[in-house]
């Protein structure tokens, strides 16, 4: 994926944060970071002229859909443009002169920290102390000075506020991946397209959704993903979030047609170039 | 649901969690409620013989599913025996004597915390901090006796810590609803099922799940959920859970038989009686 140079991309939390990690996993360094306090003012930031993308994060491998994302999307008017997967690496940093050996207390976001159970039982002298987010809590102890504390974060929180990583890899499980979108007001219109991402509604009636699946099974077309879930304030209504994978000729456009007669409110939330997954993480200590 | 008179229920977190609220909903106040510190001690709880069923969250109309116990759920030999689907209702609550115009620090898990911050921003005195979980923060802010210090937790907290609600319902979104499935190592046959839960694998080939819908589509049998994930460690392997609502005389049996020849490792995770969402919460302050 190819950005202008200086795009402003906002994404939620603070600097050094994952999500800081895909944005530049996904667009390189020569981008313009704009952290934001929470979902609401992320997505918002494009519409204030704030950011010309944002980056939302929508999976996680463990944690399962970020049910957040999805709806500040579809009440959006914004588009998918592409998609990163990162491997979320979580280390123990320390302030510059640290040692693993002198840490005490370790903060980080609780989600973090029950990722690393195993690593703390292994360490029974290592007080965990909760705190608002992973990145921050790097940035709070590199600016304490305390040899005596730790962080979990990702290994870019280290770079940004100059903190030394004690132990990599403190996480329980390897598998864990978080998939993230980058959303944009103007639609591109790639010719390396590959995934569809849709949303529908159906009424809850039996075989609504085996007859919405029959114009991608007849022609071929490789579903990735499927969600259901119930749409706020309309008891006997499901919203439906589709991923595909398919070549342009495959059909892409007659199966749509097919499904917009079959369905209420088919809206296409982006085509775009499906991620391959990397096994580094970026900012990985070398 | 009916169990025996002291049966033990196993649930993650500490007492006064909005799991424990979901117990006594579900099973009444004759139960012994066995709190573990982790998904991973909740789920051994019934190996262990400390307790004899265990009730874990599945998914929140919010934060979406709780992968970690659809996880474990499938590696063990559990079984869904009911379900319990209760609203999340976040209450301000101090100690005796604290008045709301008194409290300076509120305290909660940072989930939470970000599910009432419209109440924080419209009052701006209030300092939020981050603890391990709601009810927790509860028991220790009653145990300071500080009519400074407030916490956000459900409406049960309140009520075994001895604590005083100083302001109900600080949540931003009153749709917030967390379902939990009651499991046990027994299966129970209840005339009253009218809910089934299944797990499968699908080859990642267009068409797949198209076909394994068509027993359910042809015998009229009503999909109430369907989600998928990557198999961990086969990337083109897909696993569907599936839950679907039909009465007994539906052809359920035939339509499993037929979806057995279509898919890989079906599993019945349990026929249980579907749940009404109450608009009450349990421990709702009066």
């Amino acid at each position: 994926m190819k950005v202008h140079k200086n795009a402003r991309i906002a994404f939620q939390g603070e600097r050094g944060a994952f999500s800081e990690e895909a944005a530049v996993e996904l667009l390189g360094e020569e981008i313009v970071l704009v952290p934001t306090p929470s979902f609401e003012a992320m997505f918002s930031a494009v519409d204030a002229s704030l950011a010309d993308y944002i980056l939302a994060p929508i999976e996680n491998s463990l944690a399962g859909s970020v049910y957040r994302s999805f709806d500040l999307l579809v009440e959006s008017r914004l588009t998918i443009v592409a998609e990163v997967i990162i491997p979320i690496a979580h280390h123990l940093i320390g302030a510059p002169r640290a040692s693993f050996e002198g840490v005490r207390v370790v903060a980080s976001h609780p989600v973090a920290l029950a990722q690393c159970e195993q690593f703390f039982v292994s360490h029974p002298r290592l007080k965990r102390l909760v705190a608002e987010d992973t990145a921050g809590s790097v940035r709070d102890v590199i600016s304490s000075g305390d040899p005596t504390r730790g962080a979990i974060a990702g290994g870019r929180a280290a770079e940004i506020y100059g903190g030394v990583i004690l132990r990599e890899h403190v996480e329980d499980n390897p598998e864990n991946y978080t998939r993230f979108l980058l959303l944009s007001i103007a639609r591109v219109n790639l010719a390396s397209a590959d995934k569809w991402s849709l949303v529908f509604e159906l009424d809850h009636r039996p075989g609504a959704l085996y007859q919405a699946l029959a114009p991608f099974a007849r022609r071929g077309i490789n579903l990735m993903k499927i969600e259901s879930r119930p749409v706020h304030g309309s008891p006997w209504q499901y919203r439906f979030y589709l991923d595909f994978q398919a070549s342009e000729n495959a059909g892409v456009e007659s199966a749509l047609a097919e499904l917009e007669e079959l369905v209420v409110g088919l809206r296409v939330l982006g085509s775009y170039e499906s991620a391959r997954v990397k096994t580094e993480a970026v900012g990985e200590p070398k």
